[in-house]
């Protein structure tokens, strides 16, 4: 197959925990794309070299390589404009972009206070030091004080997920009847959660866990 | 001339500061509809009552009667289909919803926070009590105690501007090149802080008063 997704893993390489790989897994299904995945781990920068910068997602579509999960996304809606659209028009792609903030900067750190302990156990015991290092410098913590004022985090991680909810309340999916790129950068956010938590974040009847099990049906993804 | 905004107004009948009524004075002019407000204080439920409900914005289109913001914006679509659309196509239409939940759950209560005590002296004194009971019911606290606790709530309005400016940063209105729907509530939103607060709560060099001056400007609206 020459179509490879280079996707974020645990000790467990089954387990893949990335939120923005996660969103081009299913803007990949979404264009009705082929790809096989390699598991990669933070540390393996040198895997990655080729693409000239030291994150994933990266995809090497063919010949191409693309990094940077919004770059992505976009290829993918030049490269295959036949398939379904990510983004439909102009509208939908600038609130898009919207949507890609508040789930970087509202919602990502809501959900990283809260499971960045968990998921640290998680890891690659190799990754560990690294994940470690940044995260502790990122939230000018260490991971056990992270831990012990969990409590204190939940309230704005459900404060965060208010107006998705209540959108979800008036309609299926983010981008309509239909889930769109917006819908998979906020599943990226959420699975990242649900696969980072030692505790369901969320109840079995929220119109989010209904969602995500919208948004997996409608790929055939399992989980 | 036959198009009337009932529109919520201050002790100074020129200071009009409902987030809700400003969306529709945007969406109006987006439109390119003529129009005239009425000014309507919080207590005159009466004046408003062949509406069928309490609250502004009001909008009587020759024979028409429509409430509620966002109910009007998706008549103004449907009656005036030939003007520019508010919304393009159903994944814009969707995502705007998400917009509208984002600034009335997440972008208005911090602004209340900051704005409720100093917007409460701007009312007309006949409003002032039903203003006072309602907020106060709905924040369970004084709006004494809200005024002595703003500093600490600057945070979370900073907080949650923050997905909002990173998108300006990157493209000129939410809508992309030109201002739809989503940008006139957030536009409500942020000019009800603008009216309603003592100080200034952003500066005049932040892309969001660049972006709420563009806005303005696109109508040839003053302030």
């Amino acid at each position: 197959m020459s179509r490879k997704l280079y996707d974020l893993a645990g000790a467990d390489p089954q387990l893949r925990f990335s939120p923005y790989c996660w969103r081009i897994k299913l803007a990949l299904a979404h264009k009705g794309l082929s790809y096989e995945t390699i598991p990669w781990r933070f540390t393996e920068k040198d895997e990655i070299a080729f693409s000239a910068q030291t994150k994933v997602p990266v995809l090497v579509d063919g010949g191409e390589t693309v990094s940077d999960s919004y770059a992505i996304a976009e290829y993918l809606e030049k490269k295959y404009p036949n398939g379904p659209a990510l983004f439909n028009d102009i509208g939908t792609r600038s609130l898009t972009r919207f949507v890609k903030h508040w789930a970087e900067d509202t919602l990502h750190p809501a959900i990283a206070r809260l499971i960045l302990p968990s998921l640290f156990v998680l890891l690659d015991p190799k990754d560990q030091p690294y994940f470690r290092k940044t995260r502790e410098a990122a939230f000018g913590m260490t991971i056990e004080d992270l831990a012990s004022k969990r409590d204190s985090y939940v309230p704005a991680f459900k404060a965060a997920l208010v107006p998705f909810r209540r959108t979800l309340e008036a309609q299926a999916f983010l981008g309509g009847p239909a889930p769109l790129f917006a819908d998979h950068i906020v599943f990226g956010a959420l699975q990242w959660a649900r696969k980072g938590s030692a505790v369901p974040l969320w109840d079995l009847d929220d119109p989010i866990q209904r969602w995500m099990e919208a948004v997996l049906d409608t790929y055939g993804i399992e989980n």
